[in-house]
């Protein structure tokens, strides 16, 4: 693991969902600072064709990205304390709960923000389409209410009583918008409630971002 | 497996996923075929709260939904032909390929049918938000000239030489986008070269949709 390198911009949701992971196993693993803009020269993009963080560099020079795909690697070779599953069924669980959050509320706020708050930025790296924000805001806002109330069963957790991935992936990027883009609901209980839960964490409190355009405090 | 029971429409991307994963791995589970809506109603949503087929219902009433958690499971108990892989690298590098095919392409062409072609069934039972299809379908195109660039390598499939579940997610929604909306830009050719390489596969031809709008032939 050590002669590993993860490549990230910390602040980042989606380098903070491998960075949570990590601490939750606690693990470690050398990590390398990007700077705006390095992930898009070229020295970057023959890691990830994308452009994107994080990545995760073996020593033979293998690379690979996708926040998901990375924490799958990471459980495979360090099983404990699980955090996908520790059997078929419930790893199976895990992900069908993390798919469902990727695509109908994670990868909708990513590209709020990318078409957003941070579109000067990502304007000239990538095609960006501001006109969809209404409708993908109004897609995360559906899909916040139906979450709530898959929660009103009383789970602690989205997978019941397991702290999973699926939590993970879930609170960095809705820790990111609640924070900087648009609060939750306060209505939405069970999913505030859940927010603040996993935001008492120490994985949580460990990654918490400081972005670039913050003061040092 | 034979006590496992999955409910599909057999004719939809989504469920394509799953039958050609089994199909490749010469696998046969009792199928249930969902008629349109029924999806919608309280004995299906019990099974899965989204609404949505594919579900691999369990003899113990365990419910899974999400293809590639169907997929990821059926291939954990069923490891040959490996379909993600043999060892914990190949898996990784199916699982990034699969989500950033997802993300960028196979859920961006699913909205396009739900908010499009199919939006008078869904619009009664889901949010639908149509005036954001132009944006969606120009962030396919923008990836799928992304992804011609990458098989420039002269790769057969998205992962190089072994034919993953990275190959079968992004198929089952091309080939619905290139029949049923819109045909692949024919200047892609390494898109529609592979296209026309995973088409001819058995388990393509074995799972090639009849649509209920069309007239039995």
């Amino acid at each position: 693991m050590s002669a590993m390198l993860l490549h990230l911009a910390s602040y980042a949701p989606n380098a903070r969902v491998v960075t949570m992971f990590l601490h939750e196993k606690a693990l470690e693993l050398p990590l390398r600072e990007i700077t705006h803009g390095q992930n898009r020269e070229p020295a970057f993009v023959r890691m990830n064709p994308m452009g994107q963080i994080p990545v995760l560099e073996f020593p033979d020079g293998f690379c690979l990205s996708e926040n998901v795909a990375i924490c799958e690697y990471l459980e495979a070779q360090n099983p404990d304390p699980p955090l996908i599953g520790a059997d078929d069924r419930e790893r199976a669980e895990t992900r069908m709960w993390a798919r469902r959050l990727d695509l109908n509320i994670c990868e909708h706020l990513a590209n709020i923000t990318r078409f957003g708050l941070a579109e000067d930025y990502f304007r000239s790296h990538i095609l960006v389409v501001p006109e969809i924000i209404p409708g993908l805001a109004a897609m995360v806002e559906d899909r916040l209410r139906w979450l709530d109330l898959q929660m009103g069963d009383g789970r602690t957790f989205v997978c019941g009583e397991r702290f999973t991935l699926a939590d993970i992936l879930l609170f960095c990027f809705l820790d990111f918008a609640d924070t900087r883009v648009k609060p939750v609901e306060p209505g939405l209980t069970r999913v505030t409630g859940w927010l603040e839960r996993v935001r008492a964490r120490p994985s949580a409190v460990a990654t918490r971002p400081r972005y670039p355009d913050q003061a040092a405090s």
